[in-house]
C-alpha cells in the first residue's frame, strides 16, 4: 500500500457534530489541520439523534422496517452532516466537497443494515485532494454492485474512516470522539485510571470487545488488516489521545495495558451432557441459529462420560437462550440446565503478558485477597477473563487496576 | 415515443406525504391502483416542512449556503419520503422499491438549485416494473454528469414526474395535490367557480403563470413538449380532477376556460423615451441584468419622437426596478419615471377565443359596466390580460367569471 505522507482521515461521530455549534468547532479543527498543510478526508456521522428520529419514522410505518428502504432512509443522516461540514469549511475559506458513500464508490455487499465493504475506488478523492479540496464523506454507508444504498451497521462510520484511510494510504486515521482516548479502565469506576498513549491492534481488539466501547471491533480489525495507524482522541479537548498500531511498540511496553469489564452478560450452563463428538457443536448451533451471539465458552475435561458446558450471552438474550438450552438438554439427554444474569466479566489485557508468566496468578491472588470468587476462567494470548458475581464488579476492577500498577503517575 | 398502456406516474406533493397517516393514505391509494393492474411509478416530495428544516440548518452555517452542498442536503428530504412510501406499500403486500434521482439516472446539468433534466435512462425502472414492483422515486433531484447531486428548483417534483412519464412513455402523469383540480378561477374569490375537466397545455400554461399555482410552468411546458397527458387531482378526495393535454379537445370547447389573476405584481412606466432603435432593449436589459423578472410589457406607438414603456415586475422587486429605471431615464434622456405597486393583473384565458371575435369587447364592457378602469392591456393568442387598480380585483374577477358564464352548473 502506498503511504501518502500528510494525508489524514478524520472521523467525527454523532456527538461531535450534534449541533451547529459543534459542527463549527469541527470545521475550526479541520481548518487548523488544513493550514498545517495536511491533506484531509473527513468522515462524518449523522447528527446525534437524527438516526433515531429516522428510525422512529420508519417504525411508525413498519415495526420491522424493510432493511433496503431503511438503509435508503438512514443514509440521509450522514449525507446532511457531510453537506453542513463542507459549508462550515467554506466559511474558513477552504474549498470543501461533501460526498455520499456512493459518490466515493464505497462498494459493499448487499447485506442491508450490516453491509461489508468490498472495495473503494479512491480516484475521485485523490483528484479532489489534488485540487486542494477537503473531502467530506458521509460515513456509515456505501452502495452495492446494483447501485442500492447500504449501511454498515453499528459503528459504521468508524469502519468507513478506516477503510478510506486504507484505500487512500493515509498517514493516520483519527477517530475524534467524546473521550480523550483509551484508558486503563473506565475512569468512572477507577478514579485514577490512566490514558494509554499506545496500544497494539490486538490489545485494542480485546479492550474494544469489552466495556471500553471507544471503537467498534470491526473498525479495529479493518485497521489491523490493512495496517492503518489509528488514533482515538477527543473532539472537544486538545491532546494526542491513544495511538493504535503504527510502528512496533518497544520492548519496554507494559505487561498489562488495561482492565476491561462487561456488565451486559449473562451465564448459562448445561450439566451432564453426554461426552460425544459434536454435542457441543449442536448445543451452540441451536443458540447461534436463533441469532444469539455467544461470548465466552468454557468446557472442562469430561469425566463419568459426561461434560459440562458454560457460555455467556448478552443479558437481553438470556431468557431466549435458556429456553433453547432446555430444548437442547432434552435432545442430548443432558442432566440439568441453569444460568445467572447477575454476573460480570472482568479481563486483564496486555500484549506484554505473552512473555511474562505470573499474570494469571497475580490476577487470581488479588481477587482472592478481596474474597471475590471466580466462577469461570478463559484465556487468550493477551487476555485473561474471569466471570464473577456482578456485585463485586467495581471492587474487582479497582483491585486489578492497582495490582498491575496501572494508576496515573501524575496522581500516584 | 412508445406508449405504455397501463403505466401511470403518480406524483404526491409535500402536503400529501406530510405525516405518517398521510403517507399511509397515499399507500392505500397506490395499492388500489396497483390492484387494478396498473404499472406504477410514484414520485414523491419531501414531507411538508422538511425542506424548510434543512434550509434552516444550512443557513445557520452559511446565510447563503453553497448551492452544491445545499443540493446534497436538500435531496435527502425526498429520499426519506421515497423510503417511507415504499415501506408503507410493503404493508399492503406490494413489492416496492424506493430510489433516488441518481439511482434512476435522472441526469441534469450542473446548475445547482435549478438544474435542468438532460436525459433519463428508463431501463432500471422498466426492469423493476417487469418484476411487478411499484417504483417510488425521490422527486426534485437528479445527478450531473460528474455524479454530483442536483435539485431541480421550485416545483421540481412535478418536473421529475413529467420527465419520468415522458421517458417511460406513461399513459398518464397524475399530479396529486391538495386541490381537486384546476378551477375557472380561485374559488376563494368566486364561490361558484367550476372545476375544469379538460384543458389544453397552452391554457394550463397561461393559467399556471398566474394565480392558479396548481402546477409550475416548467412541468406543463415539459408535458407539452413530450405530449404527456397530465392530470391534476386531489390526494384527499375522490374525483377525476383536470386532464391537461391528451387527445384533441373537441370543437364545442368553451370559448373561455378560466379567469386568472395575480396580485403580486407592480407596474413601472417610463415616459418620453426618445424613439430610437434599441432603446426599449437597453431599458429592459438593465432590469434583466439585475435578475428581475419582467412579466407584461406594453409600448404604444410613438408620437412627437418619443414613446412610453410600461412593464410589470414582482412586487418584491418594485423598489429595485424603480431605481434601475431612474438610471435608465438619465442615460436615455427619458422625461419621467413612475410606478404603482397597488395593481392587479386579471386575465381571461381560453383556447376557444382564437376563433371567436368579441372576447375582448365582452371583457372590456363588463369591466366598464362596473366602473373599473383599465390601465394596461396585453393580449396573446389565447389570453387577454388587463392591469387594474388592486382594490377592484375581486369585483373584476367575479364580473368576468359571470360575463363568460363560467359558473358551476350545479349551483346555477
Amino acid at each position: 500500500m502506498q503511504n501518502n505522507t500528510g494525508l489524514y482521515v478524520h472521523k467525527y461521530g454523532g456527538t461531535s457534530v450534534g449541533s451547529i455549534e459543534r459542527i463549527q468547532a469541527v470545521a475550526k479543527r479541520v481548518a487548523d489541520a488544513y493550514h498545517q498543510r495536511q491533506r484531509l478526508v473527513i468522515v462524518v456521522s449523522a447528527m446525534a439523534g437524527e438516526t433515531d428520529r429516522l428510525l422512529h419514522l420508519a417504525r411508525e410505518i413498519q415495526p420491522q422496517p424493510r432493511r433496503r428502504e431503511l438503509d435508503l432512509m438512514l443514509a440521509t443522516g450522514e449525507q446532511v452532516t457531510a453537506a453542513l461540514v463542507a459549508m462550515a469549511l467554506e466559511n474558513h475559506g477552504i474549498s470543501a466537497c461533501g460526498l455520499t458513500g456512493a459518490q466515493v464508490s464505497i462498494v459493499t455487499n448487499s447485506e442491508y443494515g450490516k453491509a461489508r465493504i468490498r472495495h473503494i475506488d479512491p480516484d475521485r478523492i485523490h483528484a479532489l485532494l489534488d485540487q486542494g479540496c477537503v473531502v467530506v464523506v458521509a460515513g456509515f454507508q456505501g452502495i452495492d454492485s446494483d447501485g442500492n444504498i447500504t449501511t454498515l451497521g453499528r459503528g459504521g462510520s468508524d469502519t468507513s474512516a478506516v477503510a478510506l484511510a486504507a484505500a487512500l494510504g493515509a498517514e493516520e486515521c483519527r477517530i475524534y470522539t467524546d473521550v480523550d482516548g483509551v484508558y486503563t479502565t473506565d475512569p468512572r469506576v477507577v478514579g485514577n485510571a490512566r490514558l494509554i498513549p499506545r496500544l497494539t491492534f490486538e490489545e485494542m481488539l480485546e479492550l474494544a470487545s469489552m466495556g471500553s466501547k471507544v471503537l467498534q471491533h470491526r473498525s479495529v480489525e479493518c485497521a489491523s488488516k490493512y495496517n492503518v495507524c489509528l488514533r482515538v482522541l477527543s473532539s472537544f479537548h486538545e491532546g494526542s489521545g491513544t495511538l493504535i498500531g503504527g510502528e512496533e511498540i518497544n520492548m519496554e511496553t507494559a505487561v498489562i495495558s488495561g482492565i476491561a469489564f462487561n456488565k451486559d452478560e449473562a451465564q448459562l450452563t448445561i450439566i451432564g451432557v453426554p461426552d460425544r463428538p459434536g454435542v457441543a457443536y449442536r448445543i451452540l448451533a441451536a443458540v447461534a441459529d436463533a441469532n444469539i451471539e455467544v461470548d465466552m465458552i468454557v468446557q472442562n475435561i469430561a469425566h463419568d462420560g459426561t461434560t459440562d458446558l458454560t457460555f455467556t450471552v448478552h443479558r437481553n438474550d438470556y431468557d431466549y437462550a435458556l429456553e433453547i438450552l432446555h430444548n437442547s438438554a432434552q435432545q442430548t439427554g443432558a442432566r440439568h440446565v441453569f444460568g445467572d444474569r447477575e454476573i460480570t466479566k472482568v479481563s486483564v489485557v496486555g500484549v506484554g503478558m505473552r512473555s511474562h508468566a505470573g499474570v494469571a496468578s497475580c490476577m487470581f491472588s488479588a481477587l482472592a485477597d478481596e474474597g471475590i470468587n471466580i466462577r469461570m476462567i478463559s484465556t487468550s494470548e493477551i487476555k485473561i477473563s474471569v466471570v464473577i458475581d456482578e456485585k463485586y464488579m467495581e471492587l474487582a476492577v479497582r483491585t486489578l487496576h492497582s495490582a498491575f500498577h496501572l494508576e496515573d503517575d501524575r496522581s500516584g
